[in-house]
């Protein structure tokens, strides 16, 4: 399974990460932790439309469920 | 995984959250409880809309699976 | 995990509870039962659109899985 | 759990019951059987447009992860 | 349980059933087959669009979860 | 249960199929594979619109939760 | 089961694959890593519409259920 996705979500940690959800909406904000159902802990996060922020959100706990990719 | 999202939950206990939801409502409240499934507990909860309390929920059950992210 | 979302509601079985469901629609009645899904028993139940009643549907039993909130 | 959903629905069985679902058909038809998924079993089923009959159906299994409600 | 789901859909063999999806697309054609998700086989299946068949399909297999109901 | 979903599925190995996907889009190719999940690999797969093949993609796995139905 | 889809996965590691999204969007990149759940770390992965590269993101960790297909 070479690289798996949760290890390299372990790798991310302390970096920037872009995260995508259903329906659009995208975050980026250091990533501070995650578990298996890939909910992840962000900080500094900033709400993004169109690669712009339109939200300052701080620190923000994402549901897997709604996650549509994460690129680190 | 560093700060787990239940732990970064659990340490909000008391503290206000915002909550938003698929489809676009977002509720601000005191913690008051959480379960392993994100279920959580909010007290004084306003329902916002565009940033404004639009109706005042007391307290609220919340289930997890609506839930698209918590910020403390 | 403090006040956890079952035991709520438990505490607010033979009490008057909104339930509000994904679509936006919501239910008001006396809470009589519940189980580990919050699949909800409501008696005296009305069917609300824009906080008024607008059908009695007298007992129901609503499925957890279209709960988005129980507000007691 | 006081009244538990289950126990609602047995308690049914060979009564009239009205089934909401997800998208807002309903269908009333006396409760022949039903299991633990809430798959449900109805007979002399009518499917109901705003209140309405619009077809007879007979014997139906409807599964429940489409039910948002059943009305004894 | 009474006529518990699945064993309607048991005696069902061999029989014409209709089956109606999320959606609104219906098949008719004879039950040849089905495991405890519902997951169905038919034979000399026609997909109906209001009543008409639309589609001759022959042998058909029918995911469960897309299923809102199974009239015999 | 007769002829089991993935009994007929089994025998359709390497015979050509047609996937519907929920969304309306369907699949024609060679099934080469499945697995109990449904997800399933075809090979010389087309993407179809209105029966008619508008992509060719080769080799192609499709996860099971979004198929509809398969026709062998 | 013949070729399982898992195994053709496997068989795709280092190579570029196509993946398909519900909603339509698309990626392209090279298979890195997957899991069981279909979560796959594509590297050099653009973002395609209408078979165009409109953003290119690098690595990226795709959540299976939001895949519709994955072409090698």
């Amino acid at each position: 399974m070479a690289q798996r996705p949760l290890d390299v979500l372990h790798n991310s940690l302390e970096s920037s990460v872009l995260v995508g959800l259903k329906g659009g909406k995208e975050y980026r904000g250091t990533l501070k932790g995650y578990d298996v159902h890939m909910n992840v802990v962000l900080q500094n996060a900033d709400e993004l439309k169109d690669d712009t922020a339109v939200r300052r959100l701080g620190v923000i706990i994402i549901r897997g469920d709604n996650i549509v990719f994460i690129s680190p």
